[in-house]
């Protein structure tokens, strides 16, 4: 007999209620705990105090009579081969289901920052690449590559992508993040969700909400922010990647914001995001998320508090293992309902409640978690968000046959490519002996094939042109100098290198300086004296050829810069989404105006920009206008323009930045080629947290600008919003489309 | 006839709203303006835009049909000798009466944040020194003794103090500010407040609130801060200064508030401070404060918006001129009455509204500001100010006879010793022809006093010992390392005197680090190679003996840390108010600990540290309890020791710092005598603002750390608060006393 929470034609939400009422108060519990296989395995910690908090988790041998909700990073724990990894879940699973009477599997999470975190798999950019691409299409096309290697050994939720606004570039984290400007990471980061989603793996929003906003940019440190730079700045992506990219799943952040922790803030995980926002998903607790409100955030007197205090918040599953969360512990029946029943529904939407369901292995045929349409995803993704900073004397591309100086540890080693969440980084790096698992050519090996003709020196001497690679090193909690843990306390470049510049800007022979890195570094000592800057932030293992290639004019330089590059390297936090007052350097000695702006890259080629033709400049708070815009290549080659609209909004009732980017789009241009580039402008985008705190599209004058970049505006399309102020309710619109003819 | 608000007999409030009724529109209007005579005569501006603002603001003669509310610094605007300053304001006055119907004359207020800032008067040690001095009495004595100066010559009301809790010390104005902890501010600004007040002189409490806050700590930059950070670190010390020291007036700050300027911030202006705080004073603009809200925060569409915004929030008196609120312009009538009620008020308390009140002038009679009573108050100040921060190898005191090299170029400077808002360096500096009015021995000619038989080199070849100076010239808007406008991009030390650190600590000779600053820098570099550091936090006229008696030993160093000393220059903001998480340097790189922590200050003695009685460590949320500890110096000198009570809560609502002030007491002992300080904790200090945003006293347990810095603690008293939470309303209690037996 088919049970109703068997029956596949029934909705996923019934019957995962009829599993609930079947099941005792240990058997729900055990639905939001997870087992951490692998992690007390070696002494290679993948997170810090994994061990020991390993070793204070309920065991799979405990949890398995009462089932289990899921099961923690099978690839990204311990190298594994992908087939056999494939297999091992399998088995795990089976067991699972072996030990519950419902026969219920786990859900299998996994990272997927930059790719699937799992050996010999892909490694994408880092998001921070995916940013400065402005290009959400090929962003979501990547993502659902990426789920579909996952799903294809068993995977089925990702914990990414990451929405964290940058507010301060000296985080460790800012590599994992898609830039300083909440709409350019709320359209990219809802394109990967939809990427992902597509392919049936479970997004995961991270991290809600602030965590970029820590104090001096220091991991885990209080995010002192209000309500309204919440909402304005924080929380959009978050809110688009759930009602526009579908995202099943949002994890919290580890810090507190104004004092309260987020696993513990019933604001922010239940009255915005369900009851505001609708999300019906699941939210899952960051590693050790539950455990930190006794032991670090101090606001629980023990686990039965903490567990009892996240669980009312509306944290429904203690990862990366069950210590709180587990059989046994004193819960909030209706609280502990409440969760059950939103990860039975995932696991019901995933299809692990059909009758007849088995964990797939694979039959021990071999997996390639690497396949070429994934490189070439990977080189594409690359080769779109190089940014070409400064080209002053015209010295790119290069010619091939130039005596070539090329000087930079980071010339020659992987991690310059490789963001902290890529396996090599992240796992491998305890595992020296083993091989990286795919092909990462370092920039050097990539110069070398892209400029046969070429002779390599080690230095200036005799040298037409120096290659002065700087940047950082990807690592994690300090062995590295960016990654997750690896805060700066200034945005010197680090390693000596801006020492290192020095010589070279010294010796007189014309250098560019191709940063790889995992944030922006100071670059204003070198500015002017550089004959070109090139830029690309940790590009994953098509990275070099894909540098290798803007340098040779093999690809045209195309990407945009997803965060503000500063003039010195101290004066932070800093954000091109600053208010007038203050923001010029007066009446401060500190002027934050960076060196090359938001937004900013340029081309081989150059672009004509038409005057923009705005039919209907006045429109109804609620309306939207459209405008019409010719670009046109007037160079001598191929080349990609990115339009961006800007929003100043000349009087509110607050203070607003000067500037915020409302909508974009590549246009891609053969020489002499043109395009009409249209925008239809929503007047809800103009919508800002007033002095009465409520989110409101006010009648005004209002001015579109139309640039280049945050700092370089081409034309300013005048706008007027007629009628009565409008509520930013559920059903605004969120994005402006643009669309090239 | 005597008109009822001109009859003594009555209330001020009742003659205040006698005299309201009988005003035309114009006339109150008047009553909320000010002139700043003299803004325009030359080409030196006191404040940034100054003579454009002057311009285009109401003149004096267009005023006088109506009367006028205040007059701008009468005698920090240009130099005057004091006696002829006073005639002037006389006659100004008398201008003033003759021109309004009612006779009225107008407030005069004047800067007093390091003295009165006039020609020839005294120039006391910066707030951050008085803050050092950890002595509430001696401050009060102080203020008390700059107002009498300043009534002496017609001066109503000084701007002054300022409360701003610093976040950020590369902030330029944390020179200006008290320190860094909430109760040191309170009980240190409330002393100085009632000094001031008792001397008849109106307190301005300034910045309300949050533009220490300010984001990167440039000036005026937008304040990133929610409500609970602001509740319980930004705003006690105003709410202390209000209930205890009776201020009667406030200054709103620049910057903006999660994007609320508080010049139009009524939740701030209004419903805190006057119906919950019951504050009956003024609300005085910042200079161009209600400008701004049009012309930089753009919250305003033209001046009668900006006038009519702030009129509504709860400024009373535009400042420094009339240009929003001048007669003719239309406002909102209940709001007009509001404010000029408060206006009227306050000159009928200061007997301006008495018939027969005339100006007194000095009838030509020379004014001395810089009385022997005075003086010697400057000198105590400084001397109480000095912080010995380390002496491992016990050189200090310096024996007289050494061969001294005393290196560093503000060894010679004034510049070194005086404050941003000195007479000499806010206004003297436009006049280099002028004298400074006041003896201001630079550290140099002081040393040679204090050490006539030493030989004085200028490097370290030949010498016994080296005093490295190193520190800040103050200034404004540029003019300086430090002061309103001067924000550093970090902490290092600057005019390149770290090198010369360097330089001095490879020269193998002993050296001590002198910093006279006005924010502490980073000092980590030189930590365990020099052999002592002293900090002195420009000690104003008498700074010089001060410092050279510490090193001398004619005076022992008895000052403590206001703000902290970090290790290295970036990783701003800190603050040693921090929650566990993220903390002491895990899970990021960058760890916070600071080189000497707040509060940190040693004797040339040592100081035993008797064991703690607590009678009853259970009390009720309402109740108190009281300590009693022993201390005894058991060294061979006399010497001060600062007791410290620090409290942590273990377990809480919301992420609360680990320690915070909560009591502290000078005591003074000869070599080998003991005193026992009594110290009684009101419940009411354990109050912070929790979970639903109410500030509340929690039953559970405490700990009270008697401690001899944030970082040194001797004993832990634990304490149980019993009974129901308890709101912390009005009557509750600000400050724990302790006193000396």
């Amino acid at each position: 007999m088919v049970e109703p929470w068997q029956d596949t034609t029934l909705p996923a939400h019934t019957r995962a209620a009829d599993l609930l009422a079947r099941m005792t108060t240990e058997e729900k519990t055990a639905q939001l705990a997870s087992v951490w296989i692998g992690a007390d395995t070696d002494g290679a910690d993948v997170a810090p105090g994994q061990h020991t908090y390993a070793s204070r988790s309920a065991a799979l041998e405990a949890l398995l009579p009462y089932g289990l909700g899921h099961l923690t990073r099978p690839f990204g724990t311990v190298p594994v081969d992908p087939a056999e990894g494939a297999e091992r879940l399998a088995g795990l699973q089976r067991a699972i289901r072996a030990g519950n009477r419902f026969a219920l599997p786990a859900i299998a999470h996994e990272e997927c920052l930059t790719g699937f975190t799992a050996w010999q798999a892909t490694v994408f950019p880092t998001p921070l690449a995916w940013g400065a691409t402005f290009d959400p299409d090929l962003v979501g096309e990547m993502a659902r590559g990426i789920g579909a290697s996952m799903r294809s050994v068993g995977v089925h939720q990702g914990l990414a992508p990451v929405l964290d606004v940058v507010r301060d570039a000296r985080w460790g984290r800012t590599e994992e993040a898609i830039g300083e400007d909440p709409y350019l990471v709320g359209t990219v980061g809802s394109a990967y969700v939809k990427g992902l989603e597509a392919a049936g793996i479970v997004a995961t929003l991270k991290h809600f909400a602030a965590y970029s906003a820590s104090r001096a940019a220091r991991n885990h440190a209080p995010a002192s922010i209000g309500p309204r730079e919440l909402a304005d700045v924080i929380l959009p992506p978050f809110e688009m990647a759930i009602r526009e990219g579908g995202a099943r799943s949002v994890m919290p952040a580890y810090n507190d914001i104004d004092g309260l922790p987020a696993h513990a803030h019933p604001q922010l995980l239940t009255q915005l995001l369900r009851e505001e926002w609708e999300f019906t998903g699941t939210v899952v607790s960051d590693y050790f998320g539950v455990s930190l409100l006794e032991e670090a955030h101090k606001v629980a007197d023990g686990e039965d508090a903490a567990a009892r205090l996240a669980l009312a918040a509306g944290v429904d599953v203690e990862l990366p293992a069950a210590r709180c969360y587990t059989p046994g512990r004193p819960l909030d029946q209706a609280d502990l309902d409440r969760a059950v029943l939103r990860v039975l529904t995932q696991k019901c939407e995933l299809g692990l409640l059909d009758p007849g369901w088995e964990p797939e292995g694979t039959g021990g045929a071999p997996v390639d978690l690497d396949p070429p349409h994934l490189r070439d995803l990977a080189r594409r993704v690359a080769e779109e968000s190089v940014v070409l900073l400064a080209n002053d004397t015209g010295v790119l591309p290069l010619d091939d046959g130039l005596r070539i100086a090329l000087v930079g540890p980071l010339a020659e080693e992987q991690a310059a490519m490789l963001g902290c969440y890529t396996f090599p980084r992240h796992v491998g790096v305890h595992h020296p002996e083993l091989p990286a698992g795919v092909e990462v050519p370092t920039l050097a090996e990539s110069l070398r094939a892209a400029f046969p003709g070429s002779e390599f020196l080690a230095g200036p001497d005799g040298a037409d042109v120096v290659l002065a690679v700087v940047g950082d090193r990807s690592g994690l909690f300090g062995r590295g100098s960016s990654g997750e843990g690896c805060d700066a306390e200034d945005l010197q470049l680090p390693y000596g290198q801006a020492e290192m510049l020095d010589e070279v800007a010294a010796s007189g022979v014309p250098f560019v300086i191709v940063a790889l890195s995992g944030r922006p570094y100071a670059l204003g000592r070198w500015a002017g004296r550089a004959a070109a800057v090139v830029q690309a932030f940790f590009p994953g293992q098509e990275g070099g050829p894909a540098v290798a290639g803007v340098l040779s004019g093999r690809v045209e330089p195309s990407g945009r810069l997803p965060v503000s590059v500063p003039r010195g390297p101290g004066g932070q936090p800093a954000s091109y989404l600053a208010p007038p007052l203050g923001m010029n350097g007066f009446p401060s000695t500190v002027d934050p105006t960076p060196l090359y702006p938001f937004g900013h890259g340029l081309s081989y080629t150059s672009f004509e920009w038409g005057v923009p033709q705005c039919e209907a400049p006045e429109l109804p708070t609620d309306g939207e206008t459209t405008i019409r815009l010719t670009v046109r290549n007037n160079g001598e080659r191929p080349g990609t323009e990115v339009v961006q609209l800007y929003l100043h909004d000349p009087v509110g009732t607050v203070a607003r930045p000067e500037v915020r980017l409302v909508g974009y789009v590549r246009v891609p241009l053969e020489a002499g080629a043109e395009a009409e580039v249209h925008a239809t402008f929503p007047a809800d985008l103009a919508a800002y947290t007033g002095a009465d705190g409520r989110r409101v599209v006010e009648p005004g004058a209002l001015e579109l600008r139309v640039a280049s970049s945050s700092a370089r505006v081409h034309h300013t399309v005048p706008l007027a919003l007629t009628g009565p102020v409008r509520e930013a309710g559920p059903g605004r619109r969120l994005r402006c489309e643009l669309r090239v003819k």
